[in-house]
């Protein structure tokens, strides 16, 4: 049976993808970051997913390096979370400097102090116009570089598996509900509430993917926009 | 003028980086990582090194990180730390799975996040025979990968600069004599005590290259070994 480190931030498309690394038999541990994101509502949300797979579950405390990471509307409070779908210049504010780098190299470290034979990251087609971290140039570029950075300590054949990298968000949910991924267990919405503001760039992609899938949505938005 | 962000672990090759960049006129920010080592006096020198050179100075809190990269003798309090001269097996129990990997891809984040134009590590040459992360292929590696990582969002000619990458250790306290770097104020024994112990592998180092440099050495050393 393979181990493998996967990141969890307890939005739907790394649930799903932890679900569906278990389906597979993988046994995993799981990693969320607190990187001092206003949606901090997801890391309770990691926490459950990992425990309805019976997977080991650690939050890495990042959140000295998300204060030296300005600029963001993810982690700085004088950038407003935009409104409405996203844009690229709306996307482009919640821009994290090199955060898939930083989470995937604390990732590939706890893969080689454990022997793990992989690393599981849910970025997706979606994510690719603005986030050059989630390309599939940069998951390749990392690959190698985690290859060379730790030659002979790492296991043969070592892969930074990113599955969904050509999928859409929609297929996302179709694949989910397939593994009976829990969905009101996910969280999307970047502002922060008890609930899903239903107003933000990620719901209203969130409630997108539900639509175009054709599966029934079960979260609660407090508004939702025209 | 350039903008710089270095990582300055208070050991005698980053603190003579620094003042070498700092020489050649560029603004620094200086990153230290705590991951929990036992060699913490570390990080006190290494502010006092960007008190002199005007240089901004944080302090990274990888706690939460180092714990989990169990099985290194720097963070793992039931692995001993070796004495006397490195050897490869000495040296690999030292080992940080994926260290320079982690504090490279937090410092490429604040040098995105600053527009800085490159950052830089101190990595050299008498590290390269066990410590994977410190060969030149991965600095090349992991500068391919910041690039593609920030594609957008970085500096137009961004580096990872590592000039030390060929350099033994002896040249590093030459050219450091040379920039008339305080070398009493710096640290290199991983055991952790008041004073350097004189007998880990970094002590045995440090002892060495001053010696093969020709240069003064103003270490107190607990105890000499033979």
């Amino acid at each position: 049976m393979s181990l493998v480190v996967t990141t969890v931030s307890g939005g739907l498309d790394s649930v799903t993808l932890a679900h569906s690394l278990a389906a597979d038999g993988a046994a995993l541990v799981a990693l969320s970051f607190d990187y001092g994101q206003r949606h901090a509502k997801e890391l309770e949300l990691a926490a459950r997913c990992a425990d309805r797979l019976g997977a080991e579950h650690h939050v890495v405390d990042l959140r000295s390096v998300g204060a030296l990471l300005t600029g963001s509307a993810l982690t700085d409070r004088n950038v407003d979370v935009p409104e409405g779908h996203y844009t690229d210049a709306s996307m482009a504010s919640t821009v994290v400097a090199n955060r898939n780098a930083i989470m995937l190299s604390v990732a590939i470290g706890v893969a080689v102090a454990r022997g793990a034979d992989a690393v599981a990251t849910a970025v997706h087609a979606g994510d690719h116009t603005v986030y050059p971290d989630c390309r599939p140039e940069f998951i390749a570029a990392i690959e190698h570089e985690a290859l060379v950075a730790n030659e002979g300590f790492i296991q043969d054949g070592f892969r930074v598996l990113a599955p969904f990298l050509l999928v859409s968000k929609a297929e996302i949910v179709r694949r989910g509900a397939a593994l009976d991924v829990p969905f009101a267990e996910t969280w999307s919405c970047y502002v922060g509430g008890a609930t899903h503001c239903g107003r933000c760039g990620t719901c209203v992609e969130r409630r997108e993917a539900f639509e175009l899938a054709g599966v029934s949505d079960p979260t609660a938005y407090a508004q939702v926009s025209a």
